[in-house]
């Protein structure tokens, strides 16, 4: 593509860098500020440097926080001897929304993938084993997306901690909720038959 | 979508209000650049905000420019009589990259859509209207793309300039180099053979 302008190849190029947005889109998003008022590029602009500059890890769970320490760490109420181990924010979110998880999480802010170059030194692992360590946690839920990336950093962290006296469990595999049994995949339908559990249990997770 | 951090929330706002790009892509926008050195979002917030700061607009033709004369108009070998009336920046782009075009452009800076709330005192037709009556205007290319919004556009340009003495033309319409006729639309099909054109016409433009 050549550009009638420096300004505008720049933040196209830019724009282009954003995962997903190729230089068609990004030519697309930036025409587009440019007809908005000048304000809307500011508070983005604004946003994303005050977003970088700013921005805080809690210290004990590592999620993204504008303070020290977060809300939900900060919560006298929740459990804080039972630990969602999580890859990122986004699963932090979407296990809030179920309201149905009273603990505190843990962020590894990824997870071990030797093709992507990240490896058990790039997450917050080490954090996690001195917690444990500490004899703080009395259950450790893994709750890693279920790939072979998420199968191994689980792993890798079972192994650092066996030795110590705490319970560890993973997220219940199965048929979705809502779903048919004939179009789920014969993995997890497999699983959801050796996990099965009692059908009183299940009566009370529906109450 | 419930947040742990004012400013992340901010960010992912922001990012919401481009063009296709929803809360949960925007989320996944930002975390990336969480991921990235801070340089680079530091970056991508200099390009969005000097490029709304510093763009100039080609006093000219209307084009996206960092200087008053844009490149194009400034370009004496260019034929200052031929004039072909686009869009945006982006038909300009494409027109140039096919390097059989030696006339000016025109930009509009969109088409006059009453769906959208854009009329013609929106656009650069008043600008248009002057040069044709100035009379430095041989032949007007309209190239507006085929669609009602465009034809509309094309004939209510038309309207204003037809009591002077000019040329005016739409780009050809027909079926694209390299496809099959069976595939074509009836619409395409049936408009390439009333602009049939002399075949030797046709060996000229291959060779």
């Amino acid at each position: 593509m050549e550009f009638s302008s420096k300004l505008l190849e720049n933040a196209v190029y830019e724009m282009s860098q954003l995962p997903g947005i190729g230089k068609r889109t990004a030519l697309r998003l930036v025409l587009h500020l440019l007809k908005q008022p000048e304000a809307q590029t500011g508070r983005l602009a604004n946003a994303l440097g005050s977003l970088r500059k700013d921005i805080k890890f809690c210290s004990n769970c590592h999620n993204i926080s504008d303070v020290v320490l977060c809300e939900i760490c900060a919560n006298p109420k929740r459990d804080k001897s039972l630990v969602c181990v999580v890859e990122d924010i986004r699963d932090v979110m979407a296990i809030e929304n179920t309201s149905q998880y009273n603990g505190l999480y843990h962020v590894l802010g990824g997870k071990i993938s030797p093709m992507e170059g990240i490896g058990p030194q790039d997450l917050t692992i080490q954090s996690l084993v001195e917690k444990v360590k500490n004899g703080a946690i009395r259950e450790l839920i893994f709750a890693m997306s279920s790939t072979m990336e998420g199968d191994t950093t689980n792993f890798y962290i079972y192994k650092q901690i066996q030795d110590h006296e705490l319970t560890t469990s993973t997220i219940a595999r199965g048929i979705a909720v809502g779903d048919e049994l004939e179009f789920a995949d014969e993995i997890t339908l497999g699983r959801s038959i050796i996990h099965r559990i009692p059908f009183e249990s299940s009566l009370k997770a529906n109450g």
